[in-house]
């Protein structure tokens, strides 16, 4: 028996759904918000896709084959259908000619081409799911245009629900568990990723990239072209290519863009009515929270595993109650520590040998430091135990480990002496966490600072366990290791990364340095 | 030299501030939002008062004389003016006569009377600082009209600063550090009061007063009135009077109300919406951190203590480092745990011998549940330490300081009862701090619930002293000990509850049980 929960999208005037269950089919009717469509197996042969490409339409109807909702799992389990949208006043989802017809009547991007059109290219890049993005060059500039894609109907298997949804990445994030999402909140998300591009530009501006122009009908970002050779990090690992500045780079990004956000350095009416801003973005925060916290943890539809190799491991870490003990004590959702990228992997950063950026602050919001932290180290420790993987009688990988290790190391240590050195410097500021009438004595202001940063460095390594564990049994992988063809071979670089994961996880408030996170790693290495 | 900062007030038109260094004199000019002022010295020699009674104008000029800027700290140190307000539309202060004619067209007023005027009596109860408060009632009803009262410009004493700021509760927080407040969100208090009273009557409807009607624009809130012999618990803590459902009632408000918006029950996405609307509450939770968190820990200008006898205490604590980590530790501001009450002491909990009803929590916002259950049992530590102040030789109290740890150690079991059970019922709810996917096995439920109960165990007590602490050294003292005469003999107590304060905040988490505090207690009680 079917069961349709509408609960979420009953505020979206015009959907209809019809049941035909001696067909075993579902017949949905989407009038009003709905540019077009057409039907396909474009992304996998799971898949109902409808394109925005297609000509414009006020009505949309579609039939699903109920055979479409009884597939096994997947990883690609889901039913992504790229909607559209336009129900939203003044959205209008841009394609390369209407791009040039918008930026043509947009002063501040004439302004970064130097007024010149002629000349002008235009070069969509974006992986087609989560956004468009397109590289605008003329002789006189270039910069790159990101624009929100409405992706609409999600069908869940499981619940048989349906869910319109705006901010699915397709690898990433391939389901949503839940229903009554909204519509403008999700559209919202340029929103939240232009408002941290520019916090964390205002920090830092020498890592992230500058943004020229914001139109939040249209959910589009206009921003800096990061011009090759700069590719993204993740890549560069898996290649094997040292970054010389990379620690001294990322430590400054993430040490100004967390301090600044702090209660060291905000008042408290600063912080909370910021706080309260970015708690607008609450999608991607819950989003974060199931694939990160939760689903690893427990039998869940998208998760998977290079099997059968790991089938054991996954269920290990399902039956391991002392995990999900500390998991749940990271406490996530309650903490609002500072503004973070909150996806802050080796994918959001893109690199030369000499500039480092960090991009796709999507998922910002007040939330716990160590939550980036984590994230960036965690990602390289994953990059460290993928690089067996990548060996060959060529290269062997041992020195480019080492390197890697030597970032982990420098990252933290770094990050340790600047984030302190801000704090030092900022001391008796408006900053209302430690104020310098109370912490009013040298030894006293280094004992709290002790705690703190202990503290930090504690939660540092129980988030970047998470997101180990997360990446190798959860839903969405990285390519350090997808990119391992053999499975065996695959499953056993995984395996350390996992055991290595638990460990800090469990243990990590015995940690006291750095150091010591990586004797962990090279003794599981070894085995 | 006389500094001006004006940063807060600023975005008010209309101010303007005239200094005459050679008079010894400035004079202040208020255009548009002032309706009226007399000057006076109704409060007290030093204050400058300008009531909202007088008639209505829309221009204020005063001169307000030096000697009133540079008085010695006082525990009434800060020149409170009501100044009135009426510069937001729609508000209008009401007095009796007026109030008269708003219930007559208020329907939602009306019916609570049985539509009955004939006979009607108003009688106003405030404290003529914060609120203006009415009882209002007819042969055929009765309700309390509750309307913000404007108090409005703020004179701080040590930097010459003006603030406009209309939620100054003149006894317990006689001033405000913070420079940049503004108006609306201020103005907007009586909206949060009346948001957290509906909220908590909704979860606990036998110990919060009904809410019948609430006017934005002006401030009001009509509620429940609290007919005789209820009075505030705290007078009769005082007067030795026993309560004996008084622990089952407070544990069942503070089950009910944390556990029901906390993310044990709420989803994420209910949970960081509600959080993004209480932190338009800031003004009253910065006020909170200060005068809890901060002030008693280094010199403030407004902190006060049974002196000469305490001013070697007062010192220690402003010289204990351990302490002021700890505190620091308790991290009030970053956490949203779930809804709190945020003012939950004594004094805002009304009482009979078999009704026990919560009012007053304009102070409300999403933080750490330990913050409540601490001000309560705290005040109740505080009030038991006060038993030998009121002892005479016809009652000596012991039998009534028995009774107050039993009450101490009754909320907090009964509380842990009640909030565990309800737990259990709601495991596989939709609250997503513990999903009963992931908990899937009693003894893991069991291990999770430990911890959480634990931990929060530990913050509670350290809510709990931090609060005692605050009320012995801090700005805002309270009834229990300003009312015993004696200054030795008051002293004596307070040493005492400071003493117990200090070990409990310290030492909190080596505490298993609420016995183990209890005995903390006796031992000192015994000294």
């Amino acid at each position: 028996m079917l069961q349709l929960t509408l609960s979420g999208i009953l505020s979206f005037e015009g959907i209809y759904v019809r049941e035909y269950p001696q067909e075993n089919r579902l017949n949905l009717s989407l009038h009003s918000f709905v540019t077009g469509y057409h039907t396909g197996a474009s992304q996998s042969e799971n898949a109902l896709y409808i394109s925005r490409r297609c000509q414009k339409a006020n009505h949309f109807s579609s039939t699903v084959d109920y055979r479409f909702l009884r597939l096994p799992p997947l990883p690609l389990g889901l039913f992504p259908v790229e909607a559209m949208a336009a129900a939203e006043e003044g959205f209008r989802p841009l394609e390369e000619e209407s791009l040039v017809e918008y930026i043509k009547s947009t002063p501040a991007l004439l302004v970064q081409l130097g007024e010149q059109l002629e000349g002008l290219a235009i070069k969509e890049v974006g992986d087609g799911n989560l956004n468009f993005v397109y590289i605008v060059t003329s002789p006189g500039g270039s910069f790159v245009i990101k624009q929100v894609q409405y992706t609409g109907l999600i069908i869940e298997q499981s619940t048989y629900c349906f869910v319109v949804q705006t901010c699915i990445k397709l690898m990433a994030l391939p389901y949503i568990r839940c229903i009554g999402t909204s519509w403008p909140m999700t559209k919202e998300r340029a929103y939240f990723e232009m408002l941290a591009l520019k916090e964390h530009g205002r920090l830092c501006p020498n890592h992230v990239p500058e943004v020229y122009h914001f139109d939040r009908p249209m959910s589009l970002i206009a921003m800096r072209y990061l011009k090759p050779p700069h590719i993204i990090l993740r890549k560069g690992l898996i290649a094997g290519i040292e970054y010389p500045l990379l620690a001294q780079h990322m430590s400054d990004f993430m040490a100004r863009t967390l301090f600044f956000t702090s209660l060291l350095y905000h008042s408290t009416l600063e912080h909370r009515k910021a706080v309260a801003e970015f708690c607008g973005n609450v999608e991607l925060c819950r989003l974060t929270e199931q694939v990160v916290f939760s689903d690893p943890y427990k039998v869940a539809q998208y998760n998977h595993w290079t099997s059968p190799y790991l089938d054991h491991d996954a269920e290990a870490i399902r039956d391991d109650d002392i995990l999900k003990i500390e998991v749940a004590g990271l406490k996530f959702c309650e903490r609002a520590q500072a503004l973070i990228h909150g996806d802050l992997h080796t994918g959001s950063v893109m690199v030369t040998n000499d500039s480092t950026q960090v991009i796709d602050p999507e998922f910002a919001f007040y939330g716990p430091m160590g939550f980036d932290i984590g994230a960036f180290l965690g990602n390289l420790i994953l990059a460290f135990f993928s690089q067996d993987g990548h060996a060959n009688k060529d290269n062997d990988r041992e020195a480019y480990k080492r390197w890697i290790l030597k970032m982990l190391e420098e990252t933290w240590n770094l990050f340790h002496q600047k984030f302190v050195a801000l704090w030092n410097e900022n001391f008796d500021g408006h900053g209302e966490a430690y104020l310098a009438d109370i912490f009013n004595k040298p030894e006293l202001q280094l004992l709290a600072q002790k705690k703190y940063m202990t503290d930090l460095f504690h939660d540092s390594i129980g988030f970047g366990a998470a997101k180990m564990i997360r990446r190798i049994v959860g839903v969405a992988h990285v390519e350090d290791f997808e990119s391992i063809a053999d499975g065996s071979q695959r499953a056993l670089c995984e395996r350390r990364a996992l055991d290595c994961a638990k460990k800090l996880l469990k243990e990590r408030r015995k940690f006291e340095s750095i150091s010591q996170v990586i004797s962990v790693i090279e003794e599981i290495s070894a085995r």
